[in-house]
């Protein structure tokens, strides 16, 4: 009895630790995967944000397709439902690569603001991008702006 | 007179070893920003399968608003518009980290076709998602199907 009680509560404990264990590591990976996708998601706007800046700085040769193509695909970008890879307790310090202010989730509402702000700037750049270069120009600054306005409040600076 | 003409051959010589050197890594930059920008895309389909898949296989509960925002994420990177990404001349061998067999562009007719098949699985799972957990996992087998077809013939296989 004594010794069968002994083994069922190590069993116990051992098992705690095991799901514990799983649980954390199972989470862990979840989480890791939602700061993946949201830099995924990052990096499909600035590759974009670089083909209409290219165009608009004289780098590369203005052409009216790629440069829709380019603001269709970034609009998409920033139209992604947030809900899915801006999850909760992934800032920055908790999980790895993580450059999120604790702020996209304290001030969720400033957050939206911005990304709202970043919205619009892309609908308006699918508008001009397509017009002729100046259009094209005109609209970079709107994007750039809400690129940094939401970096400046919601993103660790980078080192 | 002989001096300063080796100069000027030297310098031209510099002159345009410098800017193949720049032309070479200004293209090679580009390229690689590409390959870069379609991994990303690939994340975000990956990642949003991965949250209808748990739901599917019953790792994670069924929550029709997040099973929604998820499909609807995955039909939107499934629906931007390759011809920024997919350059030519970024295949496999070509590009470091391209996984990209030349057939995506020597069979474009080919690659458009099942990239449509997802992108048409990925529209009837926005359908699916939100509906039932039943109508999800049914709807998950054509789109693991619309991506394996196409990683069987366009992507080089894994290592």
């Amino acid at each position: 009895m004594y010794l069968t009680k002994s083994i069922s509560a190590i069993s116990l404990g051992a098992l705690l630790i095991a799901t514990t264990g799983f649980a954390a590591s199972h989470s862990d990976k979840a989480a890791k995967a939602a700061v993946g996708a949201r830099h995924a998601q990052m990096q499909i706007i600035a590759y974009h944000t670089g083909i209409l800046g290219g165009m608009a700085k004289g780098e590369a040769e203005y052409d009216a397709e790629k440069a829709k193509a380019a603001a269709s695909n970034l609009h998409a970008a920033a139209m992604l439902d947030p809900s899915t890879m801006w999850v909760e307790g992934t800032e920055n310090g908790m999980v790895e690569g993580s450059d999120a202010k604790p702020e996209v989730w304290t001030d969720a509402e400033g957050f939206a603001s911005k990304l709202e702000n970043l919205q619009t700037a892309s609908a308006a750049m699918m508008d001009a991008a397509g017009t002729d270069l100046d259009a094209l120009k005109a609209s970079m600054g709107n994007l750039g702006k809400a690129c940094g306005a939401c970096h400046d409040d919601y993103r660790v600076p980078k080192n």
